[in-house]
């Protein structure tokens, strides 16, 4: 069997152990076992628990952006961009729970990952803003950097916040989900497309 | 000196240590120290380290719930009451830099602390939620709670997200940062209210 098949096999498990035992509770053993391979083995290919949990961390993270950029590649309006890199997002939210699970609860609730963590988002957070840089574009408009960092940190956590309601709400499609924040924040990205500025009330305090 | 102020004076040390330290390096003996208490006082008055943790974590989001409430308990128009919440919200951020750090982020990378900060973000979002059919009322239309819950989740995870994105630029104005998220949601809650409905796209796959 190919090396990279067999790595593959054991992050399969890995992600599987981690997100149904949580990272503490993980043991080496669990996870060779599920992977039908050698604890020895599993130490040679990917090293400690720690070192695993990373590699998950990397590849879960990784997909994730993937499918995002695969599916904001087409030549479509605006709106359908961004709606297309929801649902995509939506989308491996559902279909890889142990995997969003792993990112979003388990690396999270680890102080030593928070550096992996937040090399992670910030990668997200360049993709997003890449992503809303196409969306402005394609609406005739001028993308301005300064405000596109931020703006991609609100979408990221909107994103971050709605996924973790998801959880509890199992039955909803990814499409409905991508539409509920669609009506939340395209509605407000369209009016800026159409150069609207909200300005602060000037209602004396 | 009366109870409830010695007890604030320990919680005032205990979130500058959490949030310097972080939750693991930091001790008794210099949140006593930093109070001017004795550590068998802190002992005798807030419990373990963790129990005092969990009282920061406590005081910390009901400060800054409180601070949204008022802020927004104004007869303004729903745009601004919606603007005045934010601008609490990244005030507070802000202004209590410990307090936020203890809440997001050393409250988050602790494992053991899951339940207390999921039931401290539940309150925040049942807050917003409220805030939000104000803000809808406020307009002329009916709330309806079964999209005010996610759409409160997605809201809390967008100021969240930009509450980071602002530790790196200190400098601007709480007002800039939540005109900025005003730019992004109200102008599409904007829509909401005048009755708009963002639809998928029908473009064949």
């Amino acid at each position: 069997m190919p090396r990279s098949i067999r790595v593959e096999q054991m992050l399969d498990a890995a992600v599987g152990v981690f997100s149904a035992a949580g990272y503490h509770a993980a043991s080496m053993d669990d996870i060779a076992e599920r992977a039908g391979i050698s604890k020895p083995m599993v130490y040679a290919y990917l090293g400690t628990k720690e070192e695993l949990f990373i590699a998950c961390v990397h590849r879960e993270g990784t997909r994730l952006m993937e499918a995002i950029v695969a599916a904001t590649a087409l030549q479509v309006p605006p709106d359908e961009q961004l709606w297309r890199g929801l649902r995509a997002f939506f989308t491996f939210v559902g279909d890889h729970r142990d995997g969003w699970a792993v990112l979003y609860r388990q690396a999270r609730g680890q102080e030593r990952f928070a550096a992996e963590l937040a090399e992670m988002r910030a990668r997200m957070v360049e993709v997003v803003a890449g992503l809303l840089a196409r969306v402005i574009a394609a609406g005739g408009r001028r993308p301005r950097p300064a405000e596109l960092t931020p703006m991609a940190y609100a979408l990221v956590g909107a994103g971050e916040s709605l996924a973790d309601w998801v959880v509890d709400h199992p039955s909803e499609p990814p499409e409905t989900t991508a539409t509920r924040l669609m009506n939340f924040v395209w509605l407000g990205a369209g009016e800026l497309l159409r150069g609207a500025t909200w300005r602060p009330p000037v209602t004396p305090e």
